[in-house]
Order: structure tokens, then sequence, then C-alpha cells
């Protein structure tokens, strides 16, 4: 054990998600021995990211106003909306550049093991965002795991009949991958969405 | 790239030792959704820790006071020194419960290729505790690499013919492991320091 706050220090950090007991000490006397600047800057961010972010009233994405920058940007296409679990999976789609238009975060997936169920999240704000008729295009982009795939079923079932064109990820092997590599469920997924190549 | 004080958290959590992007990300986003209280305490304990936390004038480990709780401690035994690279050293060891005596941390070890000479480290601190002639015992404890080997050796040589009992811990194989796994090095090592069981 270290000298109280030492410890209490080791301990907040031990708390981060994976942060082991051996990353936290390592963190910890790197910050003690850091410029205090450093350390006050991240204590400052850390301060003022929790007060400041709210999360969009629309999408539920990262927001700094009651709006998120993608859903007041007039550039970006509001008849499709691509649903997905938490807001990093948003920042990892924007990077592709291959959608323009806006997104709806569910906050999770179903998982029925973790007591998760469709009224844990936001699906009913999706359903309220489809009800005048502007959205056309519904792309599910949930994790193509268990969860991932009982929301998309969730969600594809649900919206039966309404006329949207609902579309899911496609699931396959990684692009730079080896065959002999992947699992025996990516490989069975990649050889059911296997597409024609003399199109 | 996410909305401006998102980004500035991760980014601050990136620049910790051993956080990767991704994980600053995970990070970012579980304290985002964290309770105010909790991110509050860590931001906190951060401003406490670094401007409570020095490190002690006597052996150098961390401490609240000018002296560490070891070197105030009346029951430690003041005639043995353990020398050691960092605080987390100490910790290390006192973990074994196997010293009774006192530390000093040199603050890093010797690495030519880094710039890092005897005159960087608390090696003139060393020798002033050792000149009262109080301390009759050293135990080297710097890592079992090649700039803890380097420091050791420096250590020993500076102090030959005083009279000191200098002593340097064991390598060798570590307890629990296998035989056919440990590299050569270490392997040679525990030939080197085989010991007598018909003693």
């Amino acid at each position: 054990m270290y000298e109280g706050v030492v410890q209490d220090l080791i301990d907040e950090l031990g708390r981060l998600p994976g942060i082991g007991p051996k990353s936290a000490q390592r963190i910890a006397f790197h910050l003690l021995q850091a410029d205090t600047a450093d350390v006050t800057r991240l204590a400052e961010v850390l301060t003022v990211a929790k007060s400041q972010v709210r999360f969009c009233e629309r999408c539920g994405n990262v927001a700094q106003a009651e709006l998120c920058r993608i859903c007041v940007d007039p550039r970006r296409d509001q008849t499709a909306i691509c649903v997905v679990e938490e807001p990093r999976d948003v920042v990892a789609i924007e990077r592709t550049r291959e959608f323009r238009g806006t997104y709806h975060v569910l906050g999770g997936a179903i998982s029925p093991m973790d007591g998760v169920g469709p009224e844990d999240l936001r699906i009913r704000e999706l359903f309220q965002r489809l009800a005048d008729d502007t959205v056309t295009e519904l792309i599910i982009a949930t994790d193509p795991n268990i969860q991932g795939e009982a929301t998309a079923t969730y969600l594809s079932r649900s919206l039966r009949g309404t006329g949207l064109s609902i579309t899911r990820l496609a699931s396959g092997l990684p692009v730079g991958g080896d065959l002999e590599y992947a699992d025996e469920i990516t490989l069975g997924r990649a050889f059911e969405g296997r597409r024609a190549m003399n199109e």
C-alpha cells in the first residue's frame, strides 16, 4: 500500500474501464512526476467535459448543444438514418465517409441476460423520428454479435409493413485478414453474403 | 473527430502511458456516462495527489511529509538500505515482507543510450547516507536488465573497499514458471546462481 493520497489516486484510476491495478500504478506515478500544468489540464478537461457534454435530443449522439453537429448540419440527408449502439460507433462510421445521412444512437443493444430490453434503449425515440414519413431508409449498424443481431431483428420486425427500406451492414471477412484465421461464424456469414462477380 | 470537448478529453487521456487511442475513447465515454460525482472525485484526487505528494528527502520514495512513512518508522532497521530504481519497486518489495530496513530510490537506472548517467540519479544522496557509518548493508535491487545491471555494477565498484556488505538480488527462474519457456539469459543466470541442496 502507498501513502494515503497516492493509493487514492491509484484506486480512482483503477476504476476506469480497461485499467488494471498495474496500469493504474504506472499512470499514477507518471502523473505524480509530470508537470503540475499537465495534471491540472487533465483534471480541468474532465470537469469541463462532464459539465458541457450532453446527448443530442434527437439522435442521442454526444453534443454540446440541444442537437449534435450532425443533426444540425443542413448538408446531411434527413431521409436516411443509420442506427448504432453507441456514440463511438458514429465516429467509426463517419471515418468511412460512406454515409451522408443522420444517426440514431440506441445507447446499447437488447440483451435479456443483462436485463436490457427494447424499452431500455432509445427505440421509442427512433419510432417517433420515423412518424412523419421524412425518413425513407434505415441502415441498422448494431454490432455483429448476438445482442446486436437481436436488436436488428427486433427493429426490422417492429417496422415490417411500414414501407421503409431497412438494411443491415454486411458481415463477412475483414479486409486485409487471412481466411484461415477467420472464425467459423464469420466465414459462414461470408458464404451466405457472397456477391456475384460477373455482374 | 468528436465535438470539441469530447475530443479534448480523449486527447488528454491518450497522453497517459499505456493508453492508446481506442482505450482513451472507451474511458472518455465511460466518464461522460458516469455519475458526475465519480468524475468530480477523480478530478479532485488528481489535483490533491499532485499538490500533496512529494518525494522523501532522505530516500526519494513518495511521501506526504518531509520524510516517507518507512523512513520515519522506528521499527525499520536503519543499518540496511535496499536500493531500487522507482517508488513502485519499494511497494513490490514491501509486499514480500522480506525486508525490514530502509530504501533508497534512485529515480531510474544508468542508461548511456538515453543520456542517463550516475549524476542524473540520486546516487550522491545515497553516498551521503552512507557517510556516517550507520549503514552496514546495501542490497541492490535495480531491475534485472542491462540498465539495472550497469547501475548495480557502478554502485558496487564505487563502494569497493568501504567494508559495506553489498549484495544483489538473485536472478533465476521465476517461481511457478516452466523451465522450457525461460529465455537463455535467465536460464544461464539460474545455472550461475545454483545453490547447494545438501547443506
